[in-house]
């Protein structure tokens, strides 16, 4: 058993993760934090943890020393406090966006704003598993992940991993999300009369995800497409690249199963019949797993390439958890075994 | 370990049991039978369980001896079939409608045709464990539970313990189902245009649910109200009843307290701030919790209590898994914990 | 051709009211206004209207004469204004609560504030052309409905007109309501990812719209209960009476095809087959209709009365524009053609 | 007045195209089939329609000369009475997919099977206004138009029409659809309890539409991939390309507009405030209106063209009804000036 605590856990992704440590047979969660919500219990906030724990929101600055902490504050905020943070705990997991990408120049360029630890960056691991495993089992600070990302990322891996990518071409990557990415507080188009029945693409290029892609798949002439839908949990990403010429469906399925097979978490989904052919996210809630699949238009090298996850599990707090199990050397699918619900 | 067999393992009911059962850590799954889906694998039509397990769907003729027998057939079959199931196994649990009612002619009633076997009708134990608690326990063969009579039988049980109601006055419960509710097999009215974006009252009164609220709560002048919504999981009951001239909202909390102390998945749900202050099945997919709540109208005793479970865990397949731990002598909870998803 | 004016069209009932005026054959619309997007075009807050109109949101202080002027304001704001509109225009139709009763001591029980100008209550018609065609005829002044009460009002319609009600036996009124009936402001409950897939018992009693039930029917003792579903226009009333002793299926027929035959936006829906057997709110979006059906348990004398609206049309601004109608004197359904759509 | 009549009323586009007919000033319809629902009142299949036509569905066999005659049915059929039909009316307006390609071998490379009646197939013209107006008012045969195809072809239109595309790079148009489109009859993915919350690519390529696109824009590396998302009514396409070097965002400006001001039912939505600053479909349902917008990433030439519409409407039976006012020679707009509703 080790100790941990959560800072910042009134939101979606803190909500979620919360779920998990309670659920972990072999986590002892200590502290919760909000300011907004202080002295409340936190199932007034996240029902479903109602009758599964007395826990109340407790004041940051009151936090004690844990073997774990965990940050899901929103983003800007714990870079300006990780030298405080690092005072209580030896590992810490950061699910904001502070310390995804590893270079200041590059932070700069798609925050905005200059980091204000630059020197941190180097420190922490990219928190997605399939990506970072052997550099994770020996981290002590590790960044969460962009849910968008996640998905562009898992679409494209076997390709990048397998070297079948054109990389002359450019990588379009169709974006389709639910309401939850918009996070707890939300904003005037958030409201269900106005949201509800939408396909509305709220961005066309730019989004900040697309630093995590450059990043980690080293691609450089790739842009994230976002589309808003009528679903709660959920992504899909559907990515349009081109393979190299003499790439035939048996090389991209090897490269996929390939990938299935080294990640507890990815399957392959790319069935001739039934309803569920292809990658969708409508089964994914609560779980962390990744589904990918692929068509491959012969006659032209057109790939697409598609994931779909649970932007709070696999795209947040379940590869948060999975980092975890991997830093303490666990098991690594240790309380990430839901499997999903069928029809949902 | 026990080893269990479930037969008829296609439909949604069938679905959740085989996916409570493959997670269940002292249970090993043989045989799942599909005459329909015969030799294919049961991701195929589950498509959440891929990755999960290897079975597939085996011919009902070939089915070997287990230790429980789960039914999981449309109305009607296992009666024709339960002295051949009996042979196979020392302990049934059967989803379906057929031996839910004790009395054969009451059954009649409400069928509309004469049960096959009415003398197995007294040898099954109605399979709600917060109702049959004690039977259970030495029960051999248990009956599933409809699901609106699941709410509407939970939303009266605080009424009918601590003898609250004015059994005078009618008592009309309106239900509002999702879509799963019409199970996997359906008809136009269920197709996604037709179906998305209703409030459609299908039925005012008459409902077959309706003879096991009588049957089980004791109570004669009852209704039942179904009306569909645009949701796939989940049944919410609001009763209107009248409760005898002293009783004020104090003994309400007694009584409705009572029943969540004995009953690790029966939760109140009554808050004065926040988003979730009432029982709303939303949060419940997945898990087994049965969420009550109450006003009182003191002017005039009108009572409106709601009970909010997921149809497919607690109002049938979560239930009977329940069951199986009160029949084998397990933790009543194992298998059940898991807490829902917020949002979702 | 007239001239009209609205006051307060930000919201979405003004924004429905201002949608019917532009398309109304007879009406010249001179202005809108609305603090909040004073300035604004009026298509950049109901996007509905891009390519029909280039009014943009006045300040209510420029005001200038018009023949009917229209209030579509919050609660609580026209009845201290309404010497000063009754300057600017011969007629006013108000779509506010301020003055649906008649009663100001009536008024203060369900508002909780006496009124400002309880000598207006009496200039004022009930705005539901069903109940008041011919004081609306001659009206100056006329009230909203509230569409609940409206839904409530129409269910009950039929057997209070042909006097079929047991007036001993209380009266239940279980509604489900669409999101766009809490209004463009929200609150956190409103968020998509909060909202959707709820069915959420919000009111289990004491919604102000009784008040208009009570007084439009003549009822005493009626409760209203308020579910919200996963919807964005529409409500569906489905009221629990009981009928004198003597009463058959047969004279409900006649007297809900009397209500249908003596008003034009009243149908009957009672199908023996097909998906649509009954009244749904589903295909009333954007229409003016008010669907009504029953079932009748004759055993008890249990009827279950339906009524489906849109709630910003006819429980809102259709039955404004139709009140205007009567009031100027050309044919009561002008302007207000629109069939609905199937599917939707 | 034109007397019409409907070959194939009761589908979804047939039920669409039925309520244009009957609200349109002009026209008087004389016979609607259907052989599966034959005697049965329109209004029992399309449920809006009731109380607003005792029309019932008669026997193709029995159909009567006529001004114009419609033709709604299934792919496939109406190339097999052509001749027969054009002996009943000397104007034929076909909605399916029959007479929509211009070349015999172009049609059998898309639809897998030789045209039935090659030399009719240049008789015909395309029916959507935005690109045929001139020839469509002269035209005595108009085909439908595929609905993806449209929202395609109009997401390009302004591009080609000024002929701004780079022609050189592959066109990718990413299309979300909602499940109206799957038709009445559908499968079983359209099950509401499956086919809601669904984000679903059913097609990555090769879709036949994909032949409206390239017949109609000359363009030849194009793709269209089809994603299923939670909505009834509404098509959005989201096409990739890539613009000629030295494009900027004010020639885009300049070649939407002007698209927009030749035709009444497009728009240019490109907002920078409000919520709906994007075309979104969701503001369509029952319109005419194809909503257009725009993104250009000025350091690549990248280009995301938007496309909305209400897949019914413009999609099929609103640019039927278009066609016909073309045809005979009135405004273009009557019968179709229903502005949408918002919220919905």
């Amino acid at each position: 058993m080790i100790t941990v605590s959560l800072v910042g856990g009134s939101g979606y992704g803190g909500g979620e993760l919360l779920r998990l440590l309670l659920a972990h047979p072999c986590v002892d969660v200590k502290q919760v934090t909000s300011r907004s919500h202080l002295g409340e219990y936190v199932y007034q906030v996240h029902p479903n943890l109602r009758k599964q724990t007395q826990l109340k929101f407790s004041d940051p600055v009151a936090l004690e020393p844990v073997d774990i902490l965990f940050l899901a504050q929103p983003h800007g905020q714990a870079q300006h406090h990780i030298e405080e943070y690092a005072t209580l705990a030896p590992k810490i997991i950061d699910l904001s966006a502070d310390f995804r990408l590893r270079d200041a120049a590059f932070y700069e360029q798609w925050y905005g704003e200059k980091h204000a630890v630059p020197e941190w960056l180097s420190r922490f691991v990219y928190g997605l598993p399939e990506l970072r495993r052997d550099e994770l089992k020996t981290a002590s600070y590790v960044s969460g992940v962009g849910c968008n990302a996640t998905a562009s990322n898992l679409a494209l891996l076997p390709l990048v991993k397998a070297d079948l990518l054109d990389t002359s071409a450019p990588i379009f990557i169709e974006i389709k999300v639910g309401s939850s990415e918009g996070g707890a507080e939300g904003n005037s188009g958030s409201m269900h009369a106005e949201r509800a029945n939408v396909i509305r693409t709220f961005s066309a290029f730019g989004h900040r995800h697309t630093a995590e892609v450059i990043q980690e798949m080293g691609v450089k002439d790739v842009s994230l497409t976002m589309t808003a839908v009528d679903l709660v949990r959920g992504v899909l990403a559907t990515a349009h690249a081109k393979v190299k010429s003499d790439v035939a469906t048996k090389d991209l399925w090897k490269a996929y199963r390939a990938v299935a097979n080294e990640n507890p978490f990815v399957r392959v989904v790319k069935e001739q019949r039934g309803i569920y052919r292809v990658p969708e996210p409508k089964i994914l809630a609560g779980t962390n797993y990744a589904d990918l699949g692929f068509e491959l238009d012969e006659s032209n090298g057109h790939i697409v390439s598609m994931c779909a996850i649970d932007n709070l599990m696999k795209g947040a707090s379940g590869s948060a958890v999975q980092c975890m199990n991997l830093m303490i050397g666990w098991e690594e699918t240790t309380g990430l075994e839901f499997m999903g619900l069928h029809p949902i």
